[in-house]
């Protein structure tokens, strides 16, 4: 027996079972797994090894005839869902469905839907979204790019003023898209009337030539993405018609008045759910990496016991350590954006069936933080991942090169990272400041910010014994009070600073608050994330994948604790022995855990045209296919 | 005047003066001067935007003629000390005097340097060094290559047996090398003599034909070091002469006899100096990266002030944060980097001159430490470099994704930095015993063994008032408690272990202390590096670059006492208002050096073709070079 079926043998759950708790459903679990098969028979949708490596514009032109082909023999919902992690290099105009189409339909009139939504679904016209301008990406209210409205011709005239205002990074824009979402400065009469969002046709929807007045291309090498044709785009006085602004929340009538049509937060609510595909490939590009690391750390030998029989490096405590928390970390991320979307679409309904605006904040505190957090913890997670192979690591055969440049624009792309914690920040010293006014804690899963009335007086130290430290709710208390006290804290400082320094509140943030408001935004996504992680543990009834995610569960909370050491131990939440028990319980769960490592990484049942590595396939014999794929057409003769 | 003119004005120092300190004196901060000027004023050397991106073969094909021009124009010491880092894919064939020949020099008798060193001094060999097998990297014991002595022939017979033990990885093997040093298991008469070093011919020198018996081969696509011909190597049977096999401190006599010629000690202590170029260019690397960013971050803004004035992002306390305390990170690792070797190459001259080995230990400790910790973190820095320039350091023409993947391997090659870290762990375990044993602790620099012996009754706390927190030696106390602690600890435990539970040494290191090890490492190491740098900072003579660098030096230290927050609550060496006092302390410390950061950075002296990148050039205007670089042959048409 192969080193890998003895490890399947020891696995204490039905992986298939759990494979159909994460893939929500044995049907759609199906689906999911017909659609892999789809890819991995056809010769033309297959990966292969002998295309990694090659040239961008080689990579452009194969990817484009897969997608081509996708569209041919696949279901489009089933390519929504299931593509982007099996094509290492993203996907050609994708942007279409993933940010034109919800654009116009969110932002667009009925008439716009049916003028623009409705011939991109039938992949008439390609579509693509260009915010970004060379200078101006995060602060999106300073962008140059201007669109005048003419009364005489009732259409917009839409420029690039500078260089700087070039739009730079727009995905699919280089050669592909015929139409963008682009932002501009809307002037009527010489008024600035804010930044709107027009749709432009760019090229020819036949002959694919480029239409006066607009200078479009690819802006070269990146790290990654390389089927992906980022794009730069001048406007020289393009001219547009009126219909082209989307207007469900303005308007500009045909003499010139700019009005507001409706509640723009609707707008807000419904472009959250955007980002719902976006954060869903993050735990699933790490799940991929564990798979690919957990197989080979099982197989691959290092230095010998005392015995003389060599170690397989998965035995080493470290190699433990480095691993299975990143496991739970995985499901933690998993689990948080499933619930963080549903709180979302949620929302939607409210308003739209209510007109019920008041979960509005909350969903944008709970997801900027676990688009920061996840984003950047799985990005860690898969360095490390790629340092616990070794050297083979390196490789691009060992598949984790491209999750890696695949994840690396996550941190900073839909909304900088750092930007989005500042944000969490804010919004929660506002609630401080309201719950403090009203003498009570507002209604949401923020519920820590009750914490904060017993601030000082009535702290009582969560993990007083070894066995506190193996109760899941006691961790819960402890990771409230964390977040609690940073933002109790951070609060504190915010007085001194407006209070007695009169400063403003901008210039307190800007200057002397990041620190503190990123750590509000830190511990707020590991207490929420614990504790969703937990309520879906709790939903669990096959009693061994419950035992298993209850051990995963409990592990990522004692591991935020661990990371959050120190100012726990500031707060006094904590306090000097009791980071021994929890090692200690660390420790019991790290090896409770590792024998079901295997399975809970092949849960997620990336088949192996997916996972696409030498050294981390499901039947095992690394040194066979890195010895063979090494020798494939990049390798130099 | 430009953003960067307006922050040169404000440096407090000589920069000029900083660079003849950071290049060790003027003279050879001139011929580093001199190399770059020749590099970025031949169009054949010169770095060229256009070259960013191209395939593998092509990018091979340039280096080589680079490297061929190189060694026309430049002397080779130049060439060896100051080209690695301006060249982004690595240089072709600088495995000949990075690896090849200095193993020959240092393991080889007179003979063998005449026959192999000598032609490889004058590039009629080219040479390269190849020990890891697909199976076997960490372990080198336990690599599966033969060679075995035929008596008969007075030659060996080279073979290998599996798959599995084909060579891989060898730097400049794949299509380029006409010589390796290579390894293999020795067997005389049947019985096994250990591994030894062999050179094998592989290609003929004239025709570089590939010799019989040799199959060679590049390994295909890597994640960068496109320049590098990376190789796989297998033998059939291949026949060398006896004195082929490298015999400095060992010998096979012409009827079979194996004996060792010399204390091979003295082998594994010139082996060490041969990380010297490795790293060195640790801390360059960053350094090159630091410059960029820090100069992007004056020009770029994102959001405006409470006047309207758009802000740049180098003003705000996050990116301070985040940038400032990394410029001190890259000078801990030069000056440390700097200390190590002059240590070993002390060592090495004790041993030659005096038969003294009492450095040995002491240089292994510092140097595999430094060698893990200084790779990772400026790694990880690295990384942080290209968050800060946003969605820009995506870009290939931002310079910093050729960075990052230059660095990559550094954690894992040269010794797997886990693997090096425990053996420093298990290293002090051993000191501490001896100082047990002798009740005295070692004279070495790991002077805070002594302090193991006040361990619990002497404690003083070291920062126990806020004036303590600027005071550069109690800071060091502070830092020396840490890793005594730490040491204690583990020695503790480990008594438990082998005492009380009956573990063996391997058995209890390998699974259960292998996290302690590595923290000994890692606070060895921050120890460490943090006296030097305060040691070297002591013997600087300019007031204002020793105002400077001393300022950098306590942020450092503290930064490095923030890490470890917990430990240091746990063992009681700080405790809460303390912490309070240093962050204050250090916010005081990144608030003076914030206009010295450019100065800082830009002493390291990189030029705009070495640093290549159109968004950290000296002249500014990143947006222009953007855009340019950006619509080069890579952009897809
Ligand atoms: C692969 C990729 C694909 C992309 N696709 C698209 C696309 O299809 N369409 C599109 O429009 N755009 C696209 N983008 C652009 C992307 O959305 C932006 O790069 C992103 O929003 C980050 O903004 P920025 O580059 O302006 O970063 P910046 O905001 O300039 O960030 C630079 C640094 O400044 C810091 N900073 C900024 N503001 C503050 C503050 N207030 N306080 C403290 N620190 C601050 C940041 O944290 C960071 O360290 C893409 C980018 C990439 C890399
Ligand atoms: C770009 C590049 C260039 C190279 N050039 C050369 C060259 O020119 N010549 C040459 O001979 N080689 C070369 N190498 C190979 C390199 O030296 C090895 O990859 C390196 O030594 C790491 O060994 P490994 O791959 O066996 O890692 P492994 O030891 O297999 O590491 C895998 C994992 O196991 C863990 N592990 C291993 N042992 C233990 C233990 N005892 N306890 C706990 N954890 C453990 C590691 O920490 C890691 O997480 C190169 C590699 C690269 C990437």
């Amino acid at each position: 027996m192969s080193a890998l079926e003895i490890a399947r043998k020891k696995i204490s759950f039905d992986v298939n079972k759990l494979s159909h708790f994460i893939w929500e459903g044995e049907e759609r679990f199906k689906r999911f797994m017909a659609f892999q098969k789809l890819c991995s028979s056809d010769p033309l949708l297959r990966n292969n090894p002998k295309d990694i490596g090659i040239g961008r514009a080689e990579t452009y032109e194969l990817y484009a005839k897969k997608m081509k082909k996708l569209l041919e023999v696949a279901d489009l919902r089933d390519i929504k869902e299931f593509a982007t992690l099996i094509y290492p290099e993203a996907l050609v105009s994708s942007l279409n469905y993933e940010m034109f189409m919800p654009t116009i339909m969110n932002l667009g009139t009925d008439e716009q839907v049916k003028l623009f939504y409705e011939p991109a679904s039938r992949w008439e016209i390609l579509g693509c979204y260009s915010q970004t301008e060379l200078a101006h990406g995060s602060d999106i209210n300073r962008i140059e790019t201007t669109a005048t409205y003419d009364k005489q011709t009732k259409s917009f005239i839409i420029n690039t003023p500078s260089l700087k205002a070039t739009k730079w990074w727009g995905s699919d824009m280089g050669i592909t898209a015929t139409h963008v979402v682009t932002q501009a400065q809307l002037y009527i009469d010489g008024k600035r009337c804010g930044v709107q969002n027009f749709v432009v046709q760019i090229r020819d929807v036949k002959t694919h030539q480029t239409l006066p007045g607009i200078l479009v291309g690819d802006i070269g090498a990146k790290f990654g993405y390389n089927a992906k044709d980022n794009g730069y785009l001048r406007f020289d006085n393009v001219r547009i018609p009126k219909v082209n602004m989307l207007s469900k929340y303005v308007n500009v009538s045909d003499d010139g008045q700019f009005t507001k049509t409706g509640d723009d937060k609707v707008w807000h609510a419904t472009m959250q759910l955007m980002r719902q595909h976006f954060l869903d490939s993050v735990w699933k590009c790490l799940g991929i990496g564990l798979t690919i690391v957990i197989r080979y750390s099982l197989q691959r030998k290092q230095f010998k016991d005392s015995l003389g029989q060599e170690i397989p490096i998965f035995d080493y405590q470290l190699q433990q350590h480095k691993l299975i928390p990143l496991i739970a970390e995985m499901y933690g991320c998993m689990l948080g954006s499933k619930k963080v979307f549903a709180m979302a679409h949620d929302n939607v309904a409210r308003i739209k069936q209510k007109n019920d605006f008041s979960k509005m904040m909350e969903v944008h505190v709970v997801l900027s933080a676990s688009k920061a957090y996840y984003t950047w913890n799985c990005f860690f997670a898969l360095e490390k991942v790629r340092q616990c192979a070794g050297g083979h690591g390196y490789s691009y055969y060992s598949g984790i090169p491209p999750l890696i440049t695949e994840m690396s624009p996550c941190v900073v792309a839909e909304g900088d990272n750092t930007v989005l914690s500042l944000s969490v920040g804010k919004v929660l010293l506002m609630y401080l400041n309201k719950a403090m006014q009203s003498g009570k804690a507002p209604n949401t899963t923020c519920d820590y910010l009750e914490d904060i009335f017993n601030y000082l007086t009535e702290l009582k130290q969560p993990l007083v014994s070894k066995e506190c430290t193996r109760d899941l709710n006691k961790v819960l208390a402890a990771l409230r009070y964390n977040v609690a006290f940073n933002v109790a804290n951070a609060g504190q400082k915010l007085q001194t600073l407006m209070g007695d320094k009169g400063l403003t509140f901008k210039e307190s943030t800007d200057k002397h608050l990041g620190i503190l408001l990123q750590e509000i935004a830190h511990t707020q996504s590991n207490y929420w994330t614990y504790r969703t992680f937990l309520e879906e543990v709790n939903t669990l009834t096959d009693p061994n994948i419950k035992t298993a995610l209850t051990q995963l569960c409990l592990l990522y909370g004692l591991n935020k604790i661990l990371e959050q050491q120190g100012q726990l131990f500031e707060y006094g939440v904590l306090s000097g022995p009791q980071f021994v028990w929890i090692r200690e319980t660390r420790d019991e769960l790290i090896s409770n855990l590792k024998d079901n490592a295997l399975g809970l990484v092949e849960a997620i049942a990336y088949d192996d045209n997916s996972v696409r590595s030498a050294i981390g396939d499901s039947q095992g014999n690394p040194y066979e296919k890195l010895y063979h794929w090494g020798q494939g057409p990049q390798s130099i003769k």
